[in-house]
């Protein structure tokens, strides 16, 4: 297959498109200063232009996701705003205008994380993004049929461990390469609406 | 108790107001336009403007969310942000800035609704919108101890059947004043951290 890997640069979107090679895809990895194709999905114009210089695709895969740590008593109101940007609408957005471009048959996966249902000191706000996220998938698997989207959850990467190993005390940390396996699972196989939860 | 009651003008608003008046508290209700206190919680400085105005408080109950209702195919951008700001960023705002306000051990109840779980066709960025409240309630929860906070699930109101009935075909309506019984239950109750499903 075709595959639009949005994020393809960071931790996991390295350990995925090692994973999807490894199965033969064909892997366009989107960066936001490097890759295949450069983009900053946050921008609904930036996510037409790479649309368009992506051509015919069999599937989008998603990886990245910019969200604010911090806690609750910390937050500003615009760290709701950066956190909804820049882990929700820009996912939503590669859907919403991915849903003419990519194959009938083909499928969208999407990056949610394990505080959508454990939280951790925080992650207020990324947590609110991840829900978002899933809400959404359960309600586009409805509605883009014969194409499907799924999100994967992961718990934080072994690799993260020493940016959010903090947040994440106690909480088991994983490979990104286990969590790539997930994304193999949601492009190839044939369910829509899941959270694939790796924790 | 003293209770800000922000949407007091809707349908289940009214409903709240209702069910909290009877219950002997003091409602102070929050409207767009018109109401006890006047403000669009859309824009953080009228969220602070509302908190200084409104004075001590005991718990904030939020039975207020715009979201717009339209197939995926047909959704702009701008609806997916749109609705995040009158449904998500809204009453997150609240709770950030309420926190200092409302009393230590006061409550905050917001309000999602049923399609954050069980999907309906164009329903998609509501959706998103409500699994970001439920998400940012479990990680709220965690934070915000002493103080509470728990969201409302209804499904759709008897009440709004006219407006909202063709999107929930077979979906089990309930009165409003059924919802409003999950606001006592929150304000009056003990648990934190809860979504209340009311379908």
């Amino acid at each position: 297959m075709r595959i639009l890997l949005v994020g393809a640069g960071g931790t996991l979107g390295g350990a995925v498109r090692r994973a999807l090679a490894a199965r033969g895809h064909e892997v366009i990895g989107v960066g936001r200063s490097a890759g295949d194709l450069v983009a900053d999905v946050t921008d609904p114009e930036a996510v037409a232009r790479l649309y368009t210089e992506a051509g015919p695709l069999d599937a989008v895969a998603i990886t990245a996701g910019d969200a604010v740590f911090r806690p609750l008593g910390e937050l500003a109101a615009d760290d709701f705003v950066t956190t909804f940007r820049g882990k929700a609408l820009s996912q939503l957005e590669l859907v919403r205008q991915g849903a003419r471009h990519v194959a009938p048959t083909g499928s969208f996966t999407l990056v949610s994380g394990i505080i959508a249902e454990q939280p951790v000191v925080a992650g207020a706000a990324a947590s609110a993004a991840n829900g978002a996220v899933e809400a959404f998938v359960r309600t586009a698997a409805i509605e883009l049929p014969p194409q499907r989207i799924n999100a994967v959850s992961p718990t934080v990467a072994e690799e993260s461990l020493p940016a959010y190993g903090p947040f994440f005390a106690g909480v088991e940390a994983v490979p990104a390469a286990r969590v790539a396996t997930a994304y193999v699972r949601s492009i190839e196989g044939a369910q829509t609406g899941q959270v694939y939860r790796i924790w």
